[in-house]
């Protein structure tokens, strides 16, 4: 059985405490699910959020240096980020405007992101990142380059300090309402992949890789 | 014709600077085809990110106490934020590993997020919202009370700082790598409405709202 993560006073849900849930299989199951995540730091007293790929590998996230160029600008030791990610599943039709809301599974992480700078580290998170977004494809392109794998910044965050915030299922509308002739329900929300688009600058004919025909997403 | 954001230290983009658009029209058309955000907040030094429904007009975004209440805790004057928006697209898959990306949409808008006090305004603005996640719905169901319109915290954000990344189209390898026999291409994701679920709690019969048939996300 794994731990829970204890809720601390910062990753203590406030608001619709109902909804909270500390249970680290259940966080890791969201963030399995996911490959973006919104990446939260602090600079110069402003706060910046942005999007990027990312994977966890045990009790640590992996992501990617495309957030990591504003970060590293004053990172040495590490920085403090929260790491957040967010699925959406459903739009939730209440009665009342008031009591209208969405299904989600969201996952808050705080913690301390620091560069990967052991090489091998390095090339280990990359292939879970790449592994995250699409199973396999990995071996089946071109591998990075001594040079190429310097150019990449990778940053690494322990999951000490987490919560997931879950919503399901129907509406919950005042007692009173359920006595209006309003149609209530859900409606579910789905990402899927379309039709794979090959490259036209394609040299050769080249069959659809496995990665893309086993894309199992949505 | 609208005045673009002339990029600031803050919001200019760093990384991958070809993708960046300071162009007002393009970003707003990127927030407008979203309807959750990413509010992020620094509280006692540590950087929060929250996901949060959300809606623009005019040059400010609203978004929804949800994300409010850790936020509220040092408000008064106003509250720092980074509301980021992230759309995507595709998966593009490349002949590298190293060369391997999202197509995207995101928007970061910084600036200071105040509580709307006015109740006309946060009327409007749960209107805005609420118009943002399904259209016509606020028509359709029970309005807000007094005492809900006073239970739910609505924020504003003037847009006054902000920059979008854009990245589209096939992937881009190194020149030598077009000689691979790798299949190159994207794979493109959409987000689409599943069948509405009815709430099982209905206790009359009621046709399918005009909003939900109409529902056009996707």
């Amino acid at each position: 059985m794994s731990e829970p993560f204890p809720p601390t006073s910062r990753t203590r849900v406030v608001r619709e405490a109902n909804r909270a849930v500390y249970d680290r299989e259940a966080i890791y199951q969201i963030l399995d699910e996911a490959f973006v995540c919104h990446v939260g730091f602090t600079s110069g007293g402003q706060p910046f959020v942005i999007p990027t790929m990312f994977a966890r590998v045990g009790d640590a996230i992996f992501f990617h240096g495309s957030a990591a160029s504003r970060m590293l600008r004053n990172l040495s030791a590490g920085v403090r980020v929260c790491v957040t990610v967010t699925l959406v599943d459903a739009l939730v039709l209440a009665r009342s405007i008031f009591h209208h809301s969405m299904n989600y599974r969201s996952v808050m992480v705080l913690g301390t992101a620091t560069l990967i700078e052991d090489r091998g580290e390095k090339l280990e998170a990359l292939r879970v990142i790449s592994d995250n977004l699409i199973h396999g494809r990995w071996d089946e392109v071109r591998q990075p380059t001594e040079q190429e794998l310097k150019a990449t910044a990778v940053m690494k965050v322990p999951i000490k300090e987490a919560s997931a915030k879950i919503r399901t299922g129907p509406p919950k509308d005042d007692t009173e309402d359920y006595d209006l002739p309003i149609w209530a329900g859900v409606l579910p929300l789905i990402t899927r992949a379309q039709q794979p688009v090959i490259d036209p600058a394609m040299r050769m004919k080249a069959d659809l890789p496995a990665s893309v025909k086993k894309y199992g997403r949505g």
